[in-house]
C-alpha cells in the first residue's frame, strides 16, 4: 500500500465545491471518478479544503491510497488529464509517507481574492473577480487589513453553516495589492480559516475601501464577535486557493 | 443624424466571430440587436474589424449612425451592459464625425496572442491561451520575429478564404515576451492583416521556438509566396485583437 499527493487546480464556476455531496456535481467527486478509472478500484480521496461553490483553486492537495500503482507516480497527472474535464488538472503527483494526511498535517493555507475596480466589468476576469464599480482606496484596504493579522478569535468574520471547536485562527498576513490599474488583489495566508472567512474579510474591506465603512473599524468588529458587525460575503468567484504548506 | 462610436470587448469563445452571418451567433448581431432595443430602431453596425470565430477583443471599434439620440453617449454603454450578455461588453461611446469610417480610417491595428508553455495547460488560461507543452525558447522566437518587420508581401501567411486586392502589409512592431515563467505573449501592430495572417505567424514561430524550424528560416518563407512554406495556423482562443488607432 502507498499514498500519492496531488495538486489540482480547477475552474470553480461549474461545480458545487469541493467536497462530495449527494445530487451535486463536484470536483472530488469528478476525480475521484478518473482516478478509478485509472487505478481500477475505488479511491478514497481526502482535500486539505473545503473549497466552497464557484470557489477556484491553483493548489487543492488531495491524497488517496492504493495498492495497484503500476507506472510512476509523476506519470499520473498525464493520464488523467485525459479523462478530466478542462476545468480540472492535477500539475503533480508525489509519493507520500502513508501516516501523512492532508488536514492534519497543513500548517498554512494561502487564498488570493480578485476584485476588477472599474465602471465596465472586464471581460476577461469576469468568471475571477469580483467587479464592484465604485472607486476603493486600495491604501485604505490595506491600512484596515492591517488589523487581522496575528492570533484571534475570527467568529465575527464566520458564517453559521460549519460547527467548529474553536473560532481562533492565525493569519500569517495580508497583502492588498493594485496589480493594474482596475486589478486589485487581496492575498491572504493563515494556520487555517473559518466558513466563508476569506469572503467576509474582503466583502468588509471593500466597504472600507469604498467608505463606506472607517478604516480603523477593523478591531471592534473582532471584539463584538458578532458576525452581524462584519461586511457582507463577497462572491465566490473572485476567490482561489492559491497554495498549501505540510510541516515536513 | 449624428454617428456613434464604440469600443467593444468581447470573449470570443461562444461566437463565430463578429462579423454577421446566417444562422450562427455573432458578436456584430448581437450587439446590433441590443443598440435596436435602446434606440427603438435598427442599426447598421459597422466594424473596424472581423474577428474570426473564437477571437477575442479588447478594442473593437464600430459605429452606427441614428437621429434618436435622447441622452448622453456616454451612458449608452450602461445601458447596453442591461441587455447584452457577459461575455460582450461595450467600454465607451463617443460622438464622431458622420464621415468617420472604422475601416477606411483605421491607421493601426493591435493583436496580442497568449500562449501557456507548461506540461500541463492552465485552469485560468484555458480560453485564452494556446496551451503548448514543449519547451519553447522565447529568444529564437524573437529572434525569428524581428525578420517580419516592416512593408512585405504577406502571402505566405495569408489562409484562403478572403480575397484582397494586395497581400502587402506593413507589420510595424512584433514583441516576443516571457509574462511570466509558464505565459509567453506575442504582440503585433501593423496597419492591417491578411485573412488568419497573425495566428500562421504565431504558429511558424511557435515551430522555430520548437526547434522544429530554423530561427532564420522566416525571410525564405516571405520570399516564397506559398503559403504551404509557412507554419500551422494557431488556434483562434489565444487571439485577442487589442487596439485600433484611427487617423484623426
Amino acid at each position: 500500500m502507498r499514498q500519492l499527493q496531488l495538486v489540482i487546480a480547477y475552474d470553480g464556476t461549474n461545480y458545487h465545491g469541493w467536497q462530495i455531496q449527494p445530487n451535486a456535481l463536484t470536483v472530488q467527486q469528478v476525480l475521484a471518478d478518473a482516478i478509478a478509472r485509472i487505478m481500477g478500484h475505488e479511491v478514497k480521496l481526502t482535500g486539505a479544503s473545503r473549497t466552497d461553490r464557484g470557489v477556484h483553486a491553483k493548489g487543492q492537495v488531495a491524497t488517496f491510497k492504493t495498492a495497484n500503482m503500476s507506472f510512476p507516480a509523476c506519470r499520473l497527472p498525464f493520464a488523467l488529464q485525459a479523462l478530466l474535464p478542462k476545468d480540472i488538472v492535477v500539475t503533480t503527483c508525489t509519493k507520500v509517507d502513508l501516516n501523512f494526511h492532508p488536514q492534519h498535517h497543513a500548517i498554512s493555507k494561502s487564498y488570493v481574492y480578485h476584485i476588477y475596480n472599474s465602471p465596465h466589468p472586464d471581460i476577461f476576469w469576469r468568471r475571477y473577480a469580483w467587479h464592484v464599480p465604485r472607486e476603493l482606496s486600495v491604501s485604505d484596504m490595506a491600512k484596515a487589513a492591517a488589523h487581522l493579522v496575528g492570533e484571534k478569535d475570527f467568529s465575527s468574520f464566520c458564517c453559521a453553516g460549519n460547527a467548529v471547536k474553536s473560532t481562533v485562527r492565525t493569519v500569517f498576513g495580508i497583502e492588498v495589492c493594485q496589480v493594474t490599474p482596475s486589478l486589485i488583489s487581496i492575498s491572504v495566508q493563515g494556520n487555517g480559516f473559518l466558513y466563508k472567512m476569506v469572503r467576509t474579510i474582503v466583502g468588509t474591506l471593500v466597504e472600507v475601501g469604498g467608505q463606506q465603512r472607517p478604516v480603523d473599524s477593523i478591531p471592534k468588529i473582532i471584539q463584538a464577535k458578532d458576525r452581524a458587525c462584519a461586511g457582507s460575503t463577497a462572491p465566490a468567484h473572485g476567490l482561489v486557493l492559491e497554495h498549501i504548506r505540510f510541516d515536513d
